[in-house]
């Protein structure tokens, strides 16, 4: 399998502060993806980027363009990124949930280009002229634009993320035994005792309320020694 | 049925740069929550925080905390954000898919606060003790930390994303009829003609060639008379 996270390329446009082309180089390595291109940036010390934490060669690497034309010319499929919704459109708008699950299989096959405006203006019709269709952040208010690096890097992800992911269970926690639980539960009883919470009258429904408390407290397995030894030290210290 | 959004506190802890508040806020208006919560800010002055176009309302209403616990103590759930994997943590550790998936249920009953550490730092030992769980974002190197500003905004967005919409396909163009793409086929062969293209002796090969060509071209709706139109004027020009 060739490596399709290669054949994208992020090509910004008439970007004006060099910080987000560094936070979309910084996202751009974070999922995995390598190159960058950038169309008439407004600050060409854009490799200076100081929000590329990680991302400097990435930056290095990125190539620079004269025309929306060129940066796109080896690709196969055009597409433009947007949060709004105000402007009408000519083209296609997808949402980015199914956007991205196209771009996945172009990319697959030969270059994709995802295109993003400036900070201001977004994607002009020139640029817009060179997509086949829209790729929509959705957003909650299409009037109220989104942070470019962060747009960046909610694209990536979108082709980054594991759909399988969302009903894995990783990192579960170990409860403890049903025989450590136990323990806990007649240490605690015995402490409780010994210190005259108990009314001796009402002790056998006392220990089944202290019982049921400890099996809600869902104890790890590895903390189940812990708090056995923080009992004994308790159990030492009120004596018989 | 509450508003599940409302129930979510983002908690940033002991950010140092100021614009990276003003991010967050604007990926909490962006995507429909409204509670930005901050404890020992580097900066005071976070409110003017300038990336937050079109979120000044909800920075002035941001809440400031001298503790973590503070910040939390309305919260019914407490979740640390981390891109990391360098450090060995004491907390199960779920992927963004899983964990936004968790904390989406937990927010429809009670609040749920979500914290996110420095930009240096991260969350400290300190932090992390406040939290059940932690929510990882999937980058390919665990070892280059994410952009601040964008691992909230890629946090929230799986929170916000439907999962129904991959695979619908709003924006669909529709195509010519078959009526205009026979038409289309037919002023073009007649240019062709005209314009000394056709071989008379493979004038029906051509003829299909031209066919399966237009066919392929996928011509949509609107763009039939267009096209129509400009090969009108080709053909007026070209004569009889």
């Amino acid at each position: 399998m060739i490596d399709w996270k290669n054949n994208l390329r992020v090509v910004m446009i008439s970007t004006r502060n060099p910080l987000n082309i560094g936070a979309a180089a910084r996202a751009i390595a974070n999922f995995g993806f390598a190159r960058l291109r950038v169309v008439n940036p407004y600050d060409v010390a854009f490799r200076e980027a100081r929000s590329a934490v990680g991302a400097a060669p990435l930056l290095r690497r990125a190539e620079e363009f004269g025309s929306v034309a060129e940066a796109v010319a080896d690709c196969r499929l055009v597409v433009g990124a947007t949060s709004g919704g105000g402007r009408r459109f000519q083209h296609p708008l997808r949402r980015l949930e199914y956007g991205a699950r196209l771009i996945k299989r172009a990319l697959v096959q030969a270059p994709v280009a995802l295109l993003f405006g400036s900070e201001k203006f977004g994607l002009g019709n020139d640029d817009l002229s060179h997509c086949q269709w829209l790729m929509r952040i959705p957003t909650v208010d299409p009037g109220l634009s989104m942070n470019l690096g962060q747009a960046v890097a909610l694209c990536l992800y979108e082709m980054a993320r594991d759909p399988k992911a969302v009903a894995v269970r990783p990192g579960k926690i170990k409860p403890a035994s049903a025989a450590q639980a136990e323990q806990i539960t007649a240490m605690l009883l015995e402490a409780l005792g010994r210190s005259g919470y108990v009314n001796p009258l009402t002790a056998a429904s006392t220990g089944e309320k202290v019982r049921r408390l400890v099996r809600r407290l869902n104890v790890a397995a590895k903390d189940a020694p812990v708090l056995m030894g923080m009992l004994r030290q308790i159990l030492w210290k009120l004596g018989d």
